[in-house]
């Protein structure tokens, strides 16, 4: 971290901050200059405020030089995370497919499209059970109903299932479910990400809609600080002036993150596009810039879905789309 | 609502669409367009999920007239609503001024800024206990304690209390609270705001970072659908590219907001802007532009604040803002 | 178009307005609501001013069901358009790389690039004459003498070349030029627009930091409607509030606009992300979601770049890059 | 300007790095840490790039402690700029309000709205002649008659001209206009901003729909380094994903460019909302934090106006509004 002090620090306050930072174990190296005095501080600062330490009086600025991420972060481990769920290791060799419908609405509707999926080669199955909507008058999704549904089409299909949680106390409920989502709007619900934390499953975390990549990677470690590491990234998309498109997915982010963490990371081009004709498209283009997976919503019948049908394609898009990604990811590998 | 639909539906598709919104006790009107058959839906159509005609075979697009919030919309509800708290009534004839640290620190220090913006006429007290920062490695506030202290100050200083909620198990905790705030990061936390929508107390509900005007009436709607109808908004900036500031105060939300609800709409220039010395020039701005209220970030001693010290305000500097503010106040009401 | 009157019109507006409108060659035609008139427009609405319709007493708000573009647009004319520069046929069957240093700083060095690139496969060479610096004091390029050194590189490489125009008065330099680019911030220069149009010369119009597909698409139809329809778009990356890549490349333009329209696409990968390590990854991601073609920076030795080396990757990348590049777009022909 | 250098930078690269920057007259102050070594550069870093530093092997990052303007930055420049512009000092103890038409559009409407607008006290006249539209087929503005029909209403009216550029070929048009208008779309459009530094005439500079202070700042620069140094800011809104609104206001520019720069900043309430309604409200809060001036689009049939008449308020609303808004300056001085 490097600190810029202002010019002819007050003694008292510049003593007071050096011991400080000292008994933090942090190491000051000075530089005095004719209009600042530049502090460089060595050792781990990821636990130092650095807004609080910039509000102070005789600091000019701060820049971090280290990420305020530790557990998260490559620099401090090195070697990919591989997350292993029923046949898949994601962040490993394998690339994982995740498909199913924005919601789950019956029992025919998720069997039907989970034994679909399954047959197209998808690793995991996704269905929506607890909905956040933007209205209160809208299909608010089956709730307990619908994780029981979900566990019938496991069975019958043989496929882990990640599904949604929007509040603590609907954790007992998700006993049966492989890998547990945090949506966009949740990102930064602490006590929720506090919470998943503790337990021993894996947790998919996607993007909030206007969270810069060190966000969402600091709600990363708030799950990591509590012990729990296996964590999934998912980029979504983010909210742009674009109207043309639901969100404007940021398929830099996987490259990018694949630099600064060890954690998985795979694409929602559903949410990100929200248009199906654009989903195989952009589908495509996840695997090509190294995605770990995608998940992608689809319905057996679209334009009849409660919720998301415009940007759900159907299940044989899928089953095409499958092959092809998966094409792709082996053409990748050579 | 108006409803465009592809040239030569599907009659069958076409038949049931129209049972399906008759059903809805929606009218029907049709305009048979050369490439095109327009519908103009007439009466409630507020609980009508526009996605989800979108996304139906024959629909070209849909368009709606009439928001999709009905509570919340001044179209339903012509005159003000007045929430009284304390001395003060927010949307009525008064100007509501709350002042107070980013979080609660130590007994002497809310008890000290809270005597004096009560001195200088601040009419509630604001202060974390439960703080959401980015980092789990940073200060997350008092918690229970902070309650407590806040407490204490409100029956030193006699003034009433609003603090953030961040998690419904939290709840009891609130009970001497006299407003409950939703921070922005829990805008779209729905599970919390239809907890808070069975209580009987005020919610000050800020807009999420990247909240549109729809979104966060939506967000009041679904409080005030579960009964609890006192509920008070509060711009804080929104996420842009610019980052001299730490958000883009957005003050065009007021006079947009009192076309479009009758809640009412205070400012927190603290948050808005993130820079202490820019803070009352925009708390001027807000109240020239018909803000109801206005919420400083005031310590007593801000470099020292354990969180958001750069954009907080000491106590001299509120008391000569908060008489400059009521009487900008005055000479608006002349 | 879609109209939607005040309940109630005043009759000689309402009357003044249809007579215009039919004046115009347009069919309005007329649903009585309960508390609102709708108009179907039918007709080509294109030169209808929707925002100056909107300001009238008697509307409540208007619809375009039509693009506002026509030359442009997919819908009137569905073949693609392909422009033939040098060996390679862009929006046709072959795949455009395009590659150059940001700069043209010395022959030797513009040489050096061009047999390099040449010699990997490039179809066009790009590099800067006239650099649009957001300082006055950083270098703004060798302007005259840059034109000249990229016209002995043509000869010497073969290499079609691209190179951004900023101001009319530069044109005439421009004559041995094969493709004319407008850069971002001139996206909405409308004279320099205009002028373009009556050149018979592929212009590639690079799109605005914040411009929507919409505008895009308008700011291309500027030079069409001047009689020059040779117009290539290319995605450069918007502008967001995610501040760890230079700009956020918008991918799923390509898909998007390959819908909306019939010119070509190209990406610009380098300016979209603004950081090398990231540019072979999300070139190939171009590919992969349909790109006609992808232009790099390519620099003999990117950290001594007169700018922009932080985004130029070395010869060397190039070489395997580009072989990368066709290799995947075979694979996508398959 | 601090730099950070990699760890064991390579002896050449860094004694070459040394030697550059002292040529350029900067002092390298060196702190040698564990994992990096840090440059503190004293002295005038204004021409430094530091994006070029930034990309060079041995440099992990470059953070400017300087603002990257010179002319424009108040560090070097303590007291205000004014600029005096008919009975008006822009900067100094006058409020000025400037106000006319979106377009010229006939002899009587322009004379009309001049008269009406001098009685209601305004101090200058806008009134665009090029007019630069997204579309190519909408009213372009009555080009050099429009120059014209503004002169004469100049004369009739006795108040000062400002009016819109839009290409450097246009301005021996501009000889009796008194201040030159560069609008958003070309704040970066540097041939025009060069030509405009050489002129004796004061510039009103748009800030761009996605320009940060610093680029706009840069820009200002730009027309500074020619020689001309009466430029006066206009803040009009940056875009957003809000969309209620035109483009989101962000008045916070006022009293932090009034920190950054010591030229003058006005305010245009018209198109920062897009919306006649709101921008009376938005024009007294430009007042209240710190504008010096404001300029508000009047019409004298807004309804009927050939472009933006959605968002021009009528002559007898301005005549009110001027008179509340020189009473709020009033009241802000006392």
């Amino acid at each position: 971290m490097i600190l810029i002090l202002k010019k002819n620090p007050e003694t008292q306050e510049y003593k007071d901050l050096k011991a400080w930072l000292e008994a933090q174990h942090v190491i000051v190296k000075e530089t005095i200059g004719e209009e600042r005095i530049v502090w460089g501080l060595l050792g781990d600062t990821s636990e130092i405020d650095a807004d609080r330490l910039g509000a102070l009086k005789i600091v000019e600025s701060v820049k971090r030089m280290d990420e305020p991420y530790k557990k998260a972060s490559r620099h401090f481990h090195q070697e990919d995370t591989v997350i292993r769920i029923g046949n898949c290791e994601i962040g490993g060799k394998d690339f994982c497919s995740i498909a199913g419908p924005c919601s789950v609405e019956t029992a025919d509707q998720i069997r039907e499209v989970a034994l679909s999926v399954a047959k197209s080669g998808a690793n995991m199955l996704r269905g929506g059970a607890f909905k956040p909507r933007t209205s209160p008058y809208s299909f608010q999704g089956k709730q307990e109903e619908g994780i029981r549904l979900l566990e019938l089409a496991k069975k019958e299909s043989g496929l882990p299932i990640v599904t949604e949680i929007m509040e603590i106390s609907q954790l007992p409920l998700f006993e049966n479910i492989d890998v547990i989502q945090v949506g966009a709007r949740n990102m930064q619900n602490y006590a929720l990400l506090k919470e998943l934390g503790m337990q021993d499953k894996p947790v998919l975390l996607k993007r909030g809609m206007n969270a810069t990549y060190e966000e969402w990677l600091m709600s990363a470690e708030y799950i990591m600080a509590e012990g729990n590491e296996q964590v999934i990234l998912c980029e979504r998309g983010i909210r742009t002036f674009e109207t043309y498109t639901r969100n404007t997915l940021d398929l830099t982010a996987v490259p990018a993150l694949k630099r600064l963490t060890h954690l998985p990371i795979i694409v929602d081009p559903s949410h990100g596009t929200g248009k199906a004709e654009l989903v195989p498209d952009m589908a495509m283009a996840s695997v090509a810039c190294g995605a770990h997976g995608v998940m992608v919503e689809v319905h057996n019948n679209p334009e009849h879905a409660w919720s998301d049908g415009a940007q759900s394609i159907d299940t044989c898009e899928f089953a095409n789309l499958n092959s092809r990604m998966k094409a792709m990811y082996q053409f990748m590998q050579e």
